[in-house]
């Protein structure tokens, strides 16, 4: 598809967040499963359904428009993940582990914040007002993800990984 | 190099940065290269030597800290800018490119801010006084940028992309 109007873009960009919001639901289940931290798991397995619901939003906003979500594959969004992923094949010390997936899970959230941004910014250019709700709600969803994900690091992950052999 | 501490995850994630910068500074010139728009021209060219210099401090925060830089790749950096890289292969039409450029960079931006936030929030747990210093003006350099960008996007570059054939 050859981009020709912001409308092509909007969907072109769209195309990519969808993308990039089911690889995040094949990541996060691993994720979760490799903290040691319950409130870090239960901060994942919570984002899981929201981007579960973010991706049925897009899903909305496609049909909307009476676009396809479409094949394409978000590159940003997989090395994205790939970061996380090999983190955890390293096998870092645990507490090690849970601050580096609060770090590289937070580059996610930024990515997304940033591409919820832009995608509100165009559709309200375009005039896509029942597209703008649904995407500000997502945008809500993020924002608070990496916020939750911020005071776990602060309140204590973060230390627990300084000193990880007072820890044990 | 097995992950036992936070402060090798330090070590591990300005290494990151440093690759995710390195890669940048390559893309920006072609970026600043398929612009249409002088002002976006300038924005990339400036922010291609506020990068030169981030990479310097990150050197600098090496030698104080007495370990290498390494040569591992960001694999996120690397998605993010493929992503900027295919979209200019796709020949747009020229106000199209220039706001999905932006677009493009402020996620870059995004995830450089993120990376950056966490480097510094280790350092302080971590006491290297200087390396905080550092780390935060290219902190400020990045969410300099980013505002950089968002304001020639609402200041008309956007509004060209909506009506392209009108501006030709």
């Amino acid at each position: 598809m050859k981009l020709e109007s912001l409308d092509d873009l909007f969907v072109h960009h769209l195309q990519d967040i969808y993308s990039a919001e089911k690889q995040i639901t094949r990541e996060l289940p691993k994720m979760a499963n490799a903290t040691s931290s319950p409130d870090l798991e239960k901060a994942f397995t919570k984002h899981l359904k929201e981007t579960e619901n973010q991706i049925k939003r897009l899903e909305k906003v496609f049909r909307q428009l009476d676009r396809s979500p479409g094949r394409k594959k978000c590159k940003g969004m997989e090395g994205l993940l790939e970061e996380g992923a090999s983190l955890i094949e390293e096998e870092p010390e645990e507490s090690v582990l849970d601050a580096g997936l609060i770090s590289s899970a937070q580059r996610v959230e930024h990515y997304e914040i940033s591409a919820y941004g832009t995608a509100i910014a165009w559709a309200q250019l375009l005039g896509y007002d029942e597209a703008i709700g649904l995407l500000e709600q997502s945008l809500e969803e993020e924002s608070a993800a990496n916020e939750k994900l911020n005071a776990l690091a602060e309140g204590g992950i973060n230390q627990e990984a300084l000193e990880p052999a007072s820890v044990e």
